[in-house]
């Protein structure tokens, strides 16, 4: 098989099926959602056999614990995955929406249109979920995807798209709205991010590698998600009790996750009091530390941080600690070291948590409350595809919305300009 | 001097300037821009003079009479100038617009927060009037600018640079919120399009082949305009007055715009009421008529339309017309032929209207509205950046919104991720 030519097929009949979609109600869609949750319940023993030979594979080929964990389907994870199509049929349709209707001087009465845009490449890793996930958002939205997972769960994600096909038929949709790639061969993307007539926009998600690769040679707009390095800054006017349970909670609710804080910032005049406290509490939790130097000396056991530190995402029970003379020193720091993910202050003052919100350039700014709130179900999105650190178009947790885009609709009588 | 040193020294400055510009307030920006007015006022001789120098320049290098008017500077032109300045400070502040915001379950309240994208960098041809357009533009959205116009405006542009400069200096902005790139050699553009760490966006504005070159080179997102192949469908049951009005305004208002229909589409039953009165109208206008077979059947004087006009930008007295026996016919034609900018249809048919305008896939899609409509001021958007067919981030025409994006906020009172 051409690979170019077999990619360049699915780029067609996905263009085609995106524009038999942006007609499809809501009913069908949702018909669909949920016909393919049928499907997966109804169809659990194909998908746990199809996961089981992926694992087969997997072990032989040696892959580690933790890629093997997100490879595994399991019932409790299947269970999640119809819940979760379920939820994403329960969501309000975005597409067709009007607003900002408003006549103009001229007569006319100008609007926008909330529509799908188009045709969404996926190209992600080895959790078989994201493909359900991706296939459901995509499908809600009205756009046609075109779906690249990692070659390890090959097996398993054609089981569950045969389970999402089965579900478009049954509402009478056009089945090539989700393609999965069949082909494991990588040469699959490199085309994917290349096929600009075909591709609106391309959504990886996955490892930094993996999306930096992608925005080098893509000639379609991503919506990327790269780094997390999220702080947490104490004001000298933080109040203690939160300052001590956000400090906590943000580094170790959970520490995988992109939005967990990987570097703690402390007003000097606050740090006396609340990091050796902090250290404790750290401690407990096995956190290993890394201060500057100014904090070491409140707390010598504290390894030294080096210049990396302060630019790394650990994603781990490491914690970079750095005390600042001033907020404006913080912002520098967060702006100058950070990736624009999520970022928290802790103060009861008034204008430093206003100039603090205006002044951090970053997807999610927080004030008193902890930085794993950054999040698409948190936020209210009813679910997420991934979180941009990107300014264009979508910006943080990125839901249904991010997934569409605005036309302008112009009405008139018969209105010709003078 | 070595063109990529200088590129990355303006893009730190513009870096810098831009965290200082997200704090100026509504009323220094104001200040700003009217003090650039005031300057340009004051500065016409010299204003009149550098560009007598660019036409001087151009001229002797036998630049053609279209580019010559467009590089000329007249005393009316430089009263638009200073009217737009005075338009752009009379209009509303996006930055820091807070909305949206809900508590959740959890107890924290998330809303968004409209901000700068950063930094703009803005490539342009011959108008020395986009100069303060794109800055004026650029500032009252809290970005910084770099712009790069034609070398055969450079006089000009340095002129208006200064008038702009004194404005922000008045208003004790930081000067390099807006700077000229002084060289003209072509390779500061190729160092302008790949400055990922300085530049946000890019905002080119020219002809396409401008405009394809930077697409095809940049790494960093473009807010891109190519052409405009506008359609008016005329249904079946258009209504036979505002058909004519319609089809003759939006051909023949302007031929040189974005937004002037290119190919006209008649349904076969109308065509032979509509066709000849059409056609002897646009006789009057001399707009030459480039016909399907069966238009021609009714009007024999036109010439054949061969393949490249369905797919041609004439922007001159120029129409392609073809008959269709449905609006389904017609849609498939502009989603396939057009080239998503702005499309209309005529008729008096409910269900057909409210048809065409989920389904033509176009930045603006009108209904008994001429396509000349399409256009930054008569959307009410008080000043348009330029028109952008692209569905990512910002589409149709693109005022100071569309150089803001929008962050999360959360607010909390310790609130910590259960």
């Amino acid at each position: 098989m051409n690979i170019a030519d077999y990619m360049q097929r699915l780029g067609q009949q996905a263009r085609r099926a995106a524009q038999t979609l942006v007609q499809a109600t809501t009913q069908d869609k949702n018909k669909a959602l949920l016909a393919m949750a049928d499907a997966l319940d109804q169809g659990r023993a194909a998908l746990l056999a199809a996961n089981q030979e992926d694992l087969r594979v997997g072990a032989a080929r040696g892959l580690d614990a933790a890629l093997m964990d997100r490879l595994e389907l399991t019932s409790g994870r299947i269970d999640a995955m119809i819940e979760g199509l379920r939820q994403v049929a329960a969501l309000p349709d975005p597409v067709g929406e009007i607003t900002e209707m408003n006549y103009r001087p001229s007569g006319i009465q100008v609007g926008k249109m909330r529509v799908p845009l188009g045709v969404v490449g996926m190209i992600y890793e080895s959790r078989p979920n994201v493909t359900v996930e991706a296939a459901s958002l995509c499908l809600k939205s009205g756009n046609a995807v075109i779906l690249r997972g990692g070659s390890e769960a090959i097996h398993s994600n054609r089981a569950i798209a045969a389970c999402i096909e089965q579900g478009l038929a049954q509402a009478g949709l056009v089945v090539e709205a989700v393609q999965l790639v069949e082909v494991t061969d990588r040469a699959a993307v490199g085309e994917l991010i290349q096929m600009q007539d075909f591709v609106d926009v391309l959504v990886p998600r996955g490892g930094k590698g993996l999306i930096e690769r992608i925005t080098q040679d893509a000639r379609i707009p991503v919506i990327k998600h790269l780094d997390g390095i999220c702080h947490v800054y104490l004001d000298q006017d933080a109040d203690e009790q939160k300052a001590l349970a956000i400090a906590l909670n943000a580094k170790t609710h959970r520490y995988g996750t992109c939005n967990t804080m990987e570097t703690l910032l402390i007003h000097a005049d606050q740090a006396p009091q609340l990091l050796p406290r902090l250290a404790a509490l750290y401690a407990e939790k096995q956190v290993e530390l890394r201060g500057c130097e100014r904090s070491r000396s409140l707390v010598p056991s504290m390894q030294a941080a080096i210049e990396a530190d302060w630019s790394t995402e650990y994603l781990a029970p490491i914690l970079a600690i750095k005390l600042v003379d001033s907020m404006d020193k913080a912002i520098e720091h967060i702006n100058h070291y950070g990736s624009h993910h999520t970022d928290a202050i802790v103060t009861e003052n008034w204008t430093r948590a206003r100039q603090f919100l205006a002044r951090v350039d970053s997807s999610s700014v927080m004030i008193n409350a902890s930085t794993r709130f950054a999040d698409g179900f948190e936020y209210g999105l009813g679910a997420e595809i991934g979180i941009s650190t990107d300014k264009i178009h979508a910006r943080g947790p990125v839901g249904l919305l991010g997934l569409t885009s605005q036309k302008y609709v112009v009405l008139g009588d018969g209105h010709i300009r003078q």
